[in-house]
Order: structure tokens, then C-alpha cells, then sequence
């Protein structure tokens, strides 16, 4: 069943997970798109760096949490796309051995003024690891079609 | 020589680039991380999409701006890591084709209350195409090591 705008309301809570996190994955993505040494060089890292331990690359942290809330959510929604996003944070460093899931809460909801067939809604995601320490938090605003678009 | 927070003014202005964009790229970081249609699927997404062609998952247009200002300046530079972000915005999609550049301006910095060995610098960062359209914008706080910490 297809998730219109129509159905979310404030207060909904949507759960997902859970993503286990290597070092094999870290040290890959780093390698591509964030080459600093403490997301690359894992005894390095481990030795030096002020995380204490490999760190993924933050984009690495909201790309695997993503994938989460696609499998679990925008696969079966008629989103959009996001429009921006606020108050992207990473409070701790994710690393090797994190399992991560993912807590959205919606937190408004509105339809469009401009296109009554779309609605907007401003989302908190929380990143957890299988501790509850949070990994990433960030407020995302994202386009959803409408089921009924008067 | 390493950028330690010192050498960083309010008003700066650094450019780095280019990053060629792919088809074959979009598809494969959406696969993986992202696996919504408009990403994956390119014929149907130059077809049904709002889009209008095959557009980069934000934050693969995200990681592909990182590997840019890493090569560029984080490789070089005392940086301890992003704190967060504010105002992340994707006002265009990246598509196959596009060739992007990263233009960075200094914002703000701040040394440490609590550490005066380490300083803030908060960030505007503009990721264009090849013919000016804006395709992310976002002002990350990012930590920098002092060079002298008094």
C-alpha cells in the first residue's frame, strides 16, 4: 500500500533497522568520496585519532541510514525527494562493529500552497547503534504526492 | 604546508574541481544506498520523473562535493572533522552530464572556549555544474587544529 501524504500525521513514529557497519565498507567509501586519513587508515585511526577508533565518513553515516528508511519506507511512499535539510549533527563518530537503525519522527506537515497535490513534511531522524548512542540526527523536509489533491 | 585554523579569514574564498558525473556512477551509489526509481532506473526516470532525467541521490551529489574539497584542502589541512550542518539544500538535481565544482567561503571563526588548542570555522559551500546551476549548498561548522594554542 502506497504512503501518501494523507498518511502521516504529526507525533508518527517510524522505526528501521538495523545496518551492521564494517570496517571493510568504512575504509571503501572513504576511499571514493572522503579520503582523510582517520576514515582510511583504521591502526592509524585506532592510534591517533581523537575518535579512538576508525571513523566512517559522516556522508557514509546518513548514505547507510538511507538506506534504511528506503528500504523500510520511501520504497512503498510517494516521496518526492527531499527539499533540504536542518541540523545535520553526528554527536559520535560511527564505527566498526555498529549495527544502526534509524527512529523518524514527523514533526510537521503541510500541504503545498503553489501544488495542493503535494505535501511537505519536516521529519527528525535519530541514528542510533545497537547501544542507543547517536550516530547522526538531522530534520529533513521532503515532498510527498497527495492521495487527493483537493 | 598544513592550513591550521589561523590561516583561515572570515571571507575567504576557495574553488576546487572538477568532478565528472556518470550514469553508471548514479546508478551504482543509488543501488547501494539509495534505491529509489529516480536514481536507479534511468529511462524511466527520464520519462516519469519530476526531475526530468536520472538525478544523483543528494547524498551522493554530497559525497562527490567531499571527495572535492578533500583533494583540495582537507587533504592538507589540521581539520579534526565536521561538528554539523546547517541550510543543506539540493535546489537542482545532479544529473548525468554534469561536471561539478565546489566554491567554499569562510563564514566565521571562532577558537575553543573550552579548548584553545582547537578553533571553529563555519563554512558556506556552493556545489555548481558546468554552466553555474547550483546543485548543493550547505554551511558546515567545521574543527580545525590551532597552530599556536594561547
Amino acid at each position: 500500500m502506497t504512503v501518501y501524504f494523507e498518511d502521516l500525521d504529526e507525533g508518527d513514529v517510524l522505526e528501521f533497522g538495523s545496518y551492521d557497519v564494517t570496517e571493510a565498507e568504512i575504509v571503501e567509501f572513504a576511499e571514493r568520496y572522503d579520503p582523510q586519513w582517520f576514515h582510511t587508515q583504521p591502526e592509524r585511526a585506532r592510534e591517533e585519532s581523537h575518535f579512538g577508533d576508525l571513523a566512517a565518513s559522516g556522508w557514509h553515516t546518513a548514505s547507510m541510514a538511507m538506506r534504511l528508511v528506503v528500504d523500510g519506507h520511501f520504497s512503498e511512499a510517494a516521496a518526492l525527494g527531499a527539499l533540504g535539510i536542518e541540523k545535520l549533527r553526528w554527536p559520535n563518530p560511527t564505527v566498526p562493529g555498529d549495527s544502526l537503525s534509524v527512529r523518524v519522527e514527523v514533526l510537521e506537515t503541510r500541504r503545498s500552497e503553489s501544488d495542493p497535490s503535494r505535501g511537505l513534511v519536516t521529519l527528525n531522524h535519530t541514528v542510533t547503534n545497537q547501544d542507543g548512542e547517536v550516530k547522526l540526527e538531522m530534520r529533513p523536509t521532503v515532498m510527498y504526492e497527495c492521495r487527493n489533491s483537493e
